[in-house]
């Protein structure tokens, strides 16, 4: 016999758990869906060349990677951007242009899990791809002020910036390329270290006097205008058209902050980037990402630029468990019938029929036990009504509910049952 | 610059394919949830040895393995019912019993790819474990039909048999073990290859006398009662009460069929089986399954008896493409708003705004370009309507509707689109 175990860093989910993912799941979908997107599918193992040489030497390295019974190299899904690319690289010419998508499924990464970091993770990404017109942008915008209304969360901020923006400043005050990674990466954590932190340590890789430049163009501090003010000098019709599309879009005033310091970390990004965070749960962002120039640039001749985010399913989870979002998702079974014996079985599963014609979701306990063992199973799958069907219900033709939450019952004649149920399930 | 390719076997799925999986998967998960199944989810990795030695020396080839970096023995899921194993033996505490369950996902087999047979493809299974009550066996039989029903197809057989039965009379013509295996798969052809041929091969390892004997009792001729009537001499009560009981489920007449001779291939069911098959469509069976002893026997002391079937995702798919049952699947977007320009454009994204809140999935165009350029993304995407709103119509307070199957064009006022649309996208 072998002890049962999982490997660290993957899980289980229990049908509580996965109610709760399903419901999750499905507003997220139910979202994309509202704007028209459409999804696409690619398989999970792909060729390594596919994807390595994609993620940085850091990513490579957390690549599940292997090798087939016929000796090919084939890697595990790490993102959904690349087999995406590769997708769109292998079929631009059926696909409508501009082209948006949604894909969801499970991505793999041989890391060292820790709290809140999994091996096998699911992903959400949108993405807009054949158009420069940031009305794309200000799409992804909406979407995720809506998948994040959509989920119940009341306080979020949207943060963007320009990713073109920041460089003409960065070239401006003619700060070498060499360092820039390094200066993007300081800027970065201003939110977190402070202003005189993130000083002292730009005053090492340059003149102070520039450092006090830099951190005086990309001050986040004040709305939106006083920051784009403060940039005056520089083009910053990107932000205000982005902005402006935006405000048409009804984006709720106050989601979208302007945050001139926002860097994120990968290099293919080329216009707006955006983080969005929960004011409320401390946990990072939840959704990321931003416009690249081109997409499949390593597959194809053929240029996409486009735009898209990535939404950290897990997180958005843990935040709508914190902020206890999740309470009212129901498990699927609305209705209990008792198995008394096999005299009272036919009526028992002729009220079960006609139950479930009326679209109630409802099951048959499986042996015919005591009731309080019925009952039990009933609590334990948390099935809000119990239907007693037992000799004395037989011979009246009637059947007893019983209302799980308060523990009261009601006789009431059979054929009225599916209507009667009908009113509290749905 | 490389070439994009996926591994043979694997596939990628564009939008339409797409809407026709998610449209079958959602039509089979609502028979499910109907009938209070809820679902678990298993990490698609697992340690190798928890799925070694389940499968038989063949099956054990065909999982992809490999060692992770910090040297694990890895295995990708080979099928959905060892790991819910695991599952049940670590967590069955919690569960509730008799726990029914469904589960879809993706499984892996490196397996040489064949028209039909692919190396990464979905699986589709439900059980109910914790009981022996054949009610469990006739619910199982019942959801078969639902799924059949609620995926449109007309014309199905639900095989089913008795490994129980079927070793009985195997031991009354007292036919030895050792060659048992090579007669349940000789006789399980019977469908195939006729009578005549497999009383031949039987031949080969039996006494002719006995041979015919066999195929006597197990004769597969007339319907399922005289088929019982045949093995009378055996105990057939088993058989009686699970027809009796899927009666009272209400599964339609003809639907159910005795076939003495099928057998399954893997070793570990002990009771009744099944086979479902599309009888318009030949394409093997689409669903097949049956009762089995001990599901946790290698992981875990406790004993968990229990019955379950696997659906054929892929070849309920192909079926339903055959018999013409997934023309009416559309893709998300029901609107399609014209982008004119940027005076325009407020305009538009209100109307957009305005549908969207009435719950009609409507996009907008990414780009001010010529609207013959527009109408041609709207056909592509298949997208019913679109609602031009250029400068005349903005002047106006108006809107255009253009149906796109018609071509045919309609002017209303603005703050009417939605209920005029709502009547056709509902």
């Amino acid at each position: 016999m072998i002890t049962p175990k999982i490997l660290q860093g993957t899980r289980d989910f229990l049908p509580r758990d996965m109610a709760k993912r399903d419901f999750v799941m499905n507003q997220i979908k139910s979202v994309f869906v509202r704007f028209g997107y459409d999804t696409v599918e690619t398989p999970a193992i792909e060729y390594a060349e596919t994807l390595l040489g994609k993620y940085g030497d850091e990513g490579s390295k957390l690549i599940y990677r292997f090798h087939d019974n016929g000796g090919r190299d084939i890697a595990l899904r790490y993102d959904q951007t690349v087999p995406f690319a590769r997708l769109v690289a292998m079929n631009w010419q059926e696909l409508p242009m501009p082209f948006k998508r949604y894909q969801i499924s499970k991505v793999w990464r041989a890391d060292r899990p820790a709290k809140g970091r999994y091996r096998e993770f699911t992903q959400c990404d949108i993405d807009i791809i054949g158009t420069q017109n940031l009305l794309a942008e200000a799409e992804i915008a909406k979407v995720m002020a809506e998948v994040f209304q959509a989920l119940g969360f009341k306080n979020v901020a949207i943060k963007f910036n320009s990713r073109r923006l920041m460089n003409s400043v960065l070239e401006r005050l003619n700060i070498p390329r060499e360092i820039q990674t390094i200066v993007l990466r300081t800027l970065d954590k201003l939110d977190k270290v402070g202003l005189e932190a993130v000083q002292n340590e730009l005053n090492g890789v340059m003149e102070p006097a520039v450092a006090t430049r830099l951190l005086t163009f990309l001050d986040s501090r004040g709305n939106n205008e006083e920051k784009i003010e403060r940039l005056q000098t520089f083009d910053v019709q990107e932000i205000r058209e982005f902005l402006e599309k935006s405000r048409l879009f009804g984006i709720p005033e106050g989601v979208l902050e302007f945050d001139p310091c926002l860097a994120r970390g990968l290099d293919y990004y080329t216009g707006i980037i955006f983080e969005a965070f929960l004011k409320d749960v401390a946990i990072g962002a939840v959704c990321a990402g931003g416009r690249f120039d081109d997409l499949c640039g390593l597959f194809s001749e053929e240029s996409f630029s486009g735009v898209g985010v990535a939404f950290g399913f897990d997180r958005l989870v843990v935040g709508m468990e914190q902020l206890e979002l999740l309470k009212a998702v129901s498990l699927n079974a609305q209705v209990l019938v008792t198995y008394f014996d096999e005299n009272t079985l036919p009526k028992a599963l002729a009220t079960l029929n006609e139950l479930q014609r009326a679209n109630i979701n409802t099951e048959m306990y499986f042996e015919p036990t005591p009731l309080n063992k019925q009952f039990k199973y009933a609590a334990k799958k948390e099935i809000p009504f119990v239907l007693i069907v037992g000799p004395d219900e037989v011979k009246r033709d009637e059947v007893t509910i019983k209302v799980m939450k308060t523990g009261k019952q009601k006789t009431i004649p059979a054929n009225q049952a599916a209507s009667y149920l009908t009113g509290y399930t749905s």
